[in-house]
């Protein structure tokens, strides 16, 4: 295995792998204490825990591989468990769990009270052969707890800057922003508005700035009053999509990016207040094609991204990674697809 | 415990379990051999594997507590994994194993290419603390497997004739159809279409029968004509609401029940291809009150049944026949309510 970069500065021979006893003598504390901090047995206080895994940290501890046999389960943890979305994630988590006669545990790191302590304590007692964590990179404690365990971890949708070298899956969002936007232009749209994500994931900044890239191509001028922030979620898309029509009709937006589909729903409601038609008075597109998108009335045109396959692509990663092996490519980004259904139109003046 | 009917006629005294070793001897195997088939493992031909097991059945074998110590897990088995429906009783039921720091296994009956048989192995391998299945009584076979292991069963929303004593937990179905259609009524509707859920459904006879007594009370005789079967799914539910809808006005339903949301937005889509306006031209109520309710096109009236407080209620239910209680309530039933949005209005004649 390559040199890792949370191992050095360490004291540690390479080729001699520490053992519980030596991380004992060093914190100061039993054997069995360290093995329950190892193993995310609750019955060590907060402080004792937290001076272990210092020592961990600092030592480089890696797990021999009789201490770390892991248990045929696979976990998907997710930041906040919400949609349709994580639907087509766990159905393809599932598939790929299914093959390997491996559970598919599931997990809300929101569901924890203390900052997700709860949740890794949980992993680290159920050893699972990996962790696949959606919409979140961990924080580097996590990071380091599950890397001194043994335990590979990849990401769908990193939500950070990349500057961890953590393996990932993601969807090509720019170029998803790109299509819609050229979509939108082709059927004749100029006055473009937007209801972006939060600005802190960078999913949504990507599709934004595909958007951009559309606009500035076809020579028109973004006016920054057409780009409303969201979260991703419907009541907030309501007010802004509201804030957004509700004005002179000659002001008014033609057509609407909502950067995913339940915003996208978001904006038929206000629509729906304002007594605008779709897609005769505005156009509409989103972004993710959940079985919302294909149902929604009318039915939205949309940016398909692979959720599902998403999902099993991260989860064959996470799985070569347990077993050893060191997959040429760490970091995939699958591709979107524009799906033309009956929220856009060319627009009426 | 209580004697178990499936533990009648066998020459085993209740009062000294039977080991592995007598299971062997009597099917004429290897200990080893046995214990493969009990925990699951996959080294075991099937023709082995299925001799065991009908000795074990024969013999009404009962793990021991040493062999029957199970992982801090839980298992939730769909029976097809779809849709928001399953989000809500995924959340409920990951609210409980957070609670007790146990991992929650979900799993999809109609994953496994063979009758469930790769998803029980996988179970009996894995040794959750108790299973819940929802839509899904298991069969016979299936629910004796778990039984000999110690495994406890809580169904959700049971499906069949609930003729063997598997503990569940459903919703007020009979009630929340009663309540649906009384709305209507009240509204003044007299012609009310329904777009059912298959009948070998349980929970859709139910709703449908609630809807009988309500036509019944306010003196409408049923058209048998206004009742179309779906599947609980969108495509047949635009086909099932075009056949209701595609009809000379005088004859046509002013209102439609769909026994679950996600047909509701397929009469919604039904609607719009007939330039039906909803709640002008035609009331929709749906059933389930998942966020796809809340967020369609117009906001749906529908009935609210408490998914996620009824997984809530099965994961503690399992949880405490795990812990060898003997709770009083073993078949619960939760109750529904009438939750009214933007679909339903008086009809416009």
């Amino acid at each position: 295995m390559a040199q890792d970069p949370i191992d050095q500065g360490t004291d540690a021979s390479p080729a001699r792998p520490l053992t519980i006893a030596h991380i004992a003598r060093r914190a100061g504390v039993s054997v069995p204490t360290v093995s329950k901090v190892v193993n995310g047995r609750k019955d060590v206080s907060v402080k004792t825990r937290r001076h272990v895994e210092a020592i961990i940290r600092e030592q480089g501890y890696r797990p021999s591989r009789r201490e770390s046999r892991s248990a045929p389960l696979l976990e998907l943890a997710f930041h906040e468990f919400e949609s349709e979305w994580a639907g087509e994630i766990i159905k393809g988590a599932q598939r790929v769990a299914a093959q390997h006669d491996l559970g598919l545990v599931m997990s809300d790191l929101a569901e924890s009270p203390t900052e997700g302590r709860g949740w890794i304590e949980t992993v680290l007692a159920l050893r699972p052969r990996g962790v696949i964590a959606v919409l979140s990179d961990l924080d580097e404690d996590l990071r380091r707890q599950l890397h001194t365990r043994g335990i590979p971890l990849v990401v769908i949708d990193p939500t950070g800057e990349p500057l961890h070298d953590t393996p990932s899956v993601g969807a090509a969002n720019w170029g998803g922003g790109l299509a819609a936007t050229r979509h939108l232009l082709s059927l004749g749209h100029r006055r473009i508005g937007v209801i972006a994500g939060p600005q802190s994931l960078l999913c949504s900044r990507a599709r934004l700035d595909g958007y951009r890239t559309a606009m500035d191509e076809a020579g028109i001028e973004v006016d920054p009053a057409l780009i409303r922030y969201g979260n991703f979620y419907v009541p907030e898309a309501i007010q802004e999509g509201r804030a957004l029509l509700d004005c002179d009709p000659a002001s008014r937006p033609t057509a609407v990016f909502a950067l995913n589909d339940l915003m996208a729903l978001g904006v038929y409601l206000a629509a729906r207040d304002l007594r605008l038609h779709i897609p005769d008075d505005l156009s509409v597109i989103g972004f993710d094609d959940t079985p919302t998108a294909k149902w929604a009335n009318p039915p939205l045109t949309t940016i398909r991204q692979p959720l599902s396959q998403m999902a099993v692509t991260a989860a064959r990663l996470v799985l070569r990674l347990a077993a050893g092996e060191q997959p040429a490519e760490t970091r995939i980004e699958l591709a979107t697809e524009l799906v033309v259904r009956s929220s856009t139109s060319p627009p009426r003046r």
